[in-house]
């Protein structure tokens, strides 16, 4: 197992590919041809599938974030698995690109849900690799170990993929609500974060 | 609420986005197609927008700095305020890419204000959530009570965006005026840096 | 000789140049014109690249790491050494968006193992600056003096940029090979990491 | 005046900036439009130009951290000089671009050596208002005062200018001059780092 300052390195390393993902999607945003305000208008789906992104990723570093600070290191495993939730996000700036561009098209909402999966999915490889590190019967994984909120996640990415070859509105409304589910923090693994470091 | 490390860790994190959004937006200052000089003044007015960006970003960055170092902390609430707020920062270079190929077109002026607006009001928001979490009756809620400047700021820009359906021209003063009164930084939140932070 | 300051400091620059170059090659990541899932399969080979480039690039962000750290300080010749591995690092989007457009083409997957032979190059070169700094017999130098791993891996890149005017396929099975020996972060470093620094 | 965490977080923030700026010239290295490696040589003006561009932001970003580290802090004037030369710096990876296309144009070789001498201006510019800040009788300023090697550059840049009109070869010459003397980090304030940081 590394050290506490290996940890800090690897969350500050990744804080950064954060703040890159979440700002270059912006890059896919082109200003409209026209120069009235209704030709702004069909910048719209775009500025908003960007906005959902943007509200993703913002969760996905909270809890990231929260995650690493409570664990008391890193092994070579949570660093690949750490590296393989980095991927898939920055995989997202992609798939909001296209559906950007074709917002009530099923194959890029699909897409668009299926890079959200993979990335619950990556997240909770992350998870189950600092379990290890940290041990089975510690507080960390205690913590993190029913993962009720996590798993449902996946189920309705899952539904939303599906969805939306039949209608891509109702897959649009499983993303968002999740979304909204995770708005709040990881609260669980608060107690944890003053324990483990300094 | 929470604690000072994770104060400064949102405050890394957020200045990550800050260096990203004011370097990427030289993204949109394409080359001239020609290679003489004077092909060079094609690009002017996208460069001279993006210098008013540039300066609008480095004036958020440095009160957001002051205001997050003063703080005791942040809470839930403070911390989905100032993604709320990084959001808009975000949009920055996408309003600063369509006012820079057409300078003075009224839609594109009301939108760069606009945007402008938004971060204003992103930032009041902001503030208010520390607010609550220093306490109402402390030395940070009384510096950043009456927030006088940031009012009149918005309300500049709520003018500067009905003025470009009449004159471009005033809205570019109006949005350089504002720019102007907040070269200097905040200084009340000065004094308070010391106290909350070793 | 440099202090461990002046090492923590090229340290963090480099990472944000890691994230930076990280994250950008997926902006080639051009969205399909068609809205099909089937459009989708044109992106594919492009992705394939960028995976790779991503791994390679996590590869040498590790090591890169570990030496940094397990070195006693810097100097002049290390800090250029280091930012001519970064040049080379940052050429890899390019190399990659040429490879992801014409994934069986000669010239770039050759050119492709070309940068890849040019950054084990530079990375050999930064080791050997920094076997100055700490000294021909210490630990360090001890630990990274007979690099067998890395020599292969040059060899190997050399004989892929060959192979590729015969067989592309070739190149590609010998460049993921590499990838895959170089998966293990380097553990010759892991003792010294916690002598040199505190 | 302000104290040294801020410089530190200026200083933090600053490199973000760099790492994006370095990077994001990359970007402009378009991939050939043929698969043959003779189509990669119409590309290698582009990578030469960014090859000095990186050198010349590399040489920046180790004398402003030099410079930076030296101060024993900064005020308000020290930190917008420090934004005004982000800003000239931020404008390298355009005029990178343009004279990339246009290697032996004489109006992109002319802005390019002009965006290297504003460059060289805003460096001054920093370099006195951070000895306003130290004090004209200090340490600092003594090591800082008679920059001999400064004054040149800019004097060469602006040769650098007016040669391109008559002899692009000419000014490519001085630039990379200039590059080389400047390759060596600035050792005057090499001694002080020590005193005022611990």
């Amino acid at each position: 197992m590394r050290f506490a300052t290996e940890t800090n390195r690897l969350e500050a390393f990744s804080d950064g590919v954060f703040a890159v993902i979440i700002t270059i999607m912006v890059l896919e945003l082109r200003p409209p041809l026209g120069t009235g305000l209704r030709s702004l208008s069909s910048a719209l789906p775009a500025i908003a599938t960007y906005a959902v992104s943007f509200v993703f990723v913002a969760i996905y570093w909270n809890n990231h974030h929260h995650m690493l600070r409570a664990s008391r290191g890193i092994d070579g495993r949570a660093m690949w698995a750490n590296f393989n939730l980095l991927f898939w996000l920055s995989l997202v700036p992609f798939s909001t690109a296209w559906l950007g561009r074709n917002p009530s098209a099923p194959g890029p909402t699909a897409l668009y849900a299926a890079i959200f999966l993979m990335n619950g999915i990556a997240y909770a490889l992350l998870s189950r690799a600092l379990i290890r590190v940290n041990g089975h019967d510690t507080a960390f994984s205690r913590a993190l170990g029913n993962d009720f909120k996590g798993n449902v996640s996946l189920l309705l990415y899952l539904v939303a993929i599906g969805a939306a070859f039949f209608s891509t509105f109702i897959s649009d409304v499983i993303i968002i609500a999740v979304a909204i589910i995770w708005f709040v923090p990881d609260r669980r693994l608060e107690p944890l974060i003053n324990i483990n470091r300094k």
